[in-house]
């Protein structure tokens, strides 16, 4: 049973340059004998910097998918729909086992996908679509099956992490900082996906499902990005104990699942506050297991490719596991949740008027909503625009604490929209 | 297809008892239909606070192990002999998959129990003898097959950590902090596997033989203990801005593979010295995905329980894979490291006599055997019994560190033996 696992990547960036690499340096056996080997590709030029002659040219990824001559199909090509999907879809329906690192494909149409994977006795996997070489989807989807799972969060894009790191080291401003990782290659030149959150949702989308054995439900993820995030904040949070992060989460409230992502601020000396730079970093809480924290890189060509050829050993070992915890075909959407089912914490940074009786308007509002102040901050400032304050709430239901800063920012003393940013629940 | 899994368990302890509630609340449903089902147990005793009323019971582990009537053989007896080596032993041979939590047996017999379940077709898994419920074993052995490895570091021992920690923060000597984890049974009536490192060292010479795809080598692993760690080294080591834990290592030196586990100081802002408690915490360092960081409860009924329950699942799931990395009758024993090889930097404390010249003294040994001085701390002290100093020295071949600091213990003016913890490598 010498057989060779003939392997056909569609997509050679960074990833799929890697993962040739890899398998050539780091020959993959499979337990019966037989070994991995790319044999086929499919990209948009054929320039690379490594040697892929030995290999068959496709032009169309569609056409590798289908060819009988590939046994796994590859598929790093990027985007929910297209020619990845395309590509997918072709490979499952003709019985062929895919690898993924396409975290928008998994988030928005893992279900379907799920399904036709499972109809066709084929394995869907995408470790590398999570976390890089860390191996988030094999924990949650393996090591912690029937483990009664409550809580997800980490961070879980290393482009914004990136950002919010270098803002805090050296004093730029987020547009500074952003520009210079686009020089350096870190952000992309449209760095909407990353910067807005988009990313680490869909991350955070698809560990959510496999967590709580719900459909990926990229539609109903809540998404705010760190476009806003001021070096203000940054500087206010760090003299409260803070550190700004972009967390991604995932939580069971009653029946529901919340998934959201949010700059979020994490004690300094909390594991999310301190994995700086492209880090990513995730808690995953069980009710048995307690609190599991990973950590490492979370993209780039080795990880990635790594994470790649872990889920192409994965294939060769032939296990036969559901795409996600159930049968795709009968995966369904968690419940919603009600807004006043979330207790959040807050940091709230106001720009008042230089006179009396301002912070007495602004409690005085907080009162009457029933939100109580955990700590208050107000530095001398030479400023002619007004005087910063800053204030952190107690946990309170959200509508309630969004209706409370509202009403904050119609006060006649308030001089620009309040800026608020949750509080982590880490 | 809906065959039900049989499940025998021999050993009723925490272990055992929490997987028999746990597959009792969170049914494993195997993906081709079907769920395991504890049928039969063995243990000393049939007195327990769960009922095992509708499984058979066996006297004998052998036996159960040898019945026709389990799937799958569940080994937590312990012990790296005896019952529990017999047990797996007839199971294997009956071609019955076997899951264990017994880190002693896997690390002294793993190389001929992975020969004779690969002989007989029978899976043999092995994930809650390493870290509870965080999956160490399946990240080296699935996550980052094929990539190129080159260090594990880590608080393997919870029993160790929580000493050491308790230690640190009630000022109290390691024989009054065991006696307090003996009462609240934290710690063992004999401690000696935990607080000696035995238990550390099965932990890392089994992560070691998947990490680096040699055989487990327990016989030549090095060990030492926390029992000669004194309240004074926490507290100068915490002064030059370390703190002790005890670090089971295992690292690639040129062909060979050095595994130890010894005290060690880790620089009070790294992961290693903030997990504290009875946490478990590891390093993987791969040369393509870096630095993995994982983190969680390593013992106890619910992580071990949890992990026990992902072993099941993967035999349920199917998957063929060699026990380690290569098939069991194919593994060698890695080469052993020279002394001149391995680099270390280390803290050293003497008492000496309050006198002038013995700085000179001790700092001329040191240069003349060239190890370079890093830091050097004396405090005033009021003790008539001499003067502690502590100096850490900067990385140098190990054998020639262990002469200078025994030419220094045998200098006059040194009142007693040279205490040497050395400094993590992290």
């Amino acid at each position: 049973m010498s057989k060779t696992w003939r392997i056909g990547v569609a997509g050679l960036g960074t990833v799929g340059g890697g993962l040739v690499k890899f398998l050539a340096e780091a020959p993959l056996y499979a337990p019966q004998g037989g070994r991995a080997e790319v044999v086929a590709v499919s990209a948009r030029s054929r320039k690379r910097d490594f040697d892929i002659s030995a290999m068959t040219w496709f032009d169309d990824a569609v056409a590798l998918a289908a060819s009988p001559d590939i046994d796994i199909f590859v598929e790093l090509i990027g985007g929910s729909d297209g020619p990845a999907k395309a590509a997918v879809e072709t490979a499952l329906k003709h019985g062929k086992p895919v690898v993924t690192a396409n975290k928008a494909l998994i988030a928005v149409h893992g279900q379907a996908l799920a399904a036709l994977a499972e109809q066709n006795g084929a394995p869907l996997l995408f470790e590398a679509a999570v976390m890089g070489g860390v191996p988030a989807v094999k924990i949650v989807r393996e090591a912690l099956v029937g483990e009664d799972l409550v809580a997800i969060a980490g961070i879980l894009n290393g482009t914004c992490n990136y950002i919010l790191t270098e803002m805090e080291a050296t004093g730029r401003s987020f547009a500074d900082v952003l520009a210079e990782a686009q020089r350096l290659g870190y952000a992309e030149a449209d760095p909407t996906t990353d910067v807005g959150g988009f990313d680490a949702a869909h991350k955070i989308v698809i560990l959510a499902a496999l967590a709580f054995g719900s459909a990926p439900n990229y539609a109903d993820a809540e998404i705010e990005g760190i476009e806003k995030i001021e070096l203000a904040d940054i500087r206010l949070a760090h003299d409260l104990g803070y550190r700004i992060k972009l967390v991604a989460s995932a939580e069971k409230i009653g029946d529901g699942v919340s998934v959201r992502v949010h700059p979020a601020l994490a004690p300094l000396s909390h594991p999310l506050a301190q994995a700086g730079g492209a880090l990513n970093a995730l808690f995953i809480e069980g009710r048995r297991v307690g609190r599991i924290f990973v950590q490492g890189r979370g993209a780039g060509e080795g990880p990635t490719a790594a994470a790649v050829a872990a889920d192409i050993a994965d294939v060769m070992a032939g296990a036969v596991r559901p795409v996600f915890q159930k049968p795709g075909a009968q995966l369904v959407k968690a419940p919603a949740i009600e807004g006043e089912q979330r207790l959040t914490q807050a940091y709230v940074r106001l720009l008042v008027k230089d006179e009396p009786g301002v912070i007495a308007a602004v409690s005085e509002t907080l009162a009457e909503e029933n939100v109580s102040i955990d700590s208050f901050l107000q530095k001398p400032v030479h400023d002619a625009g007004g005087v910063p304050i800053v204030l952190t709430t107690h946990a309170t239901p959200e509508p309630v604490l969004l209706r409370a800063i509202q009403r904050i920012g119609a006060l006649p003393q308030v001089l620009e929209s309040p800026r608020m940013i949750r509080i982590a629940r880490v």
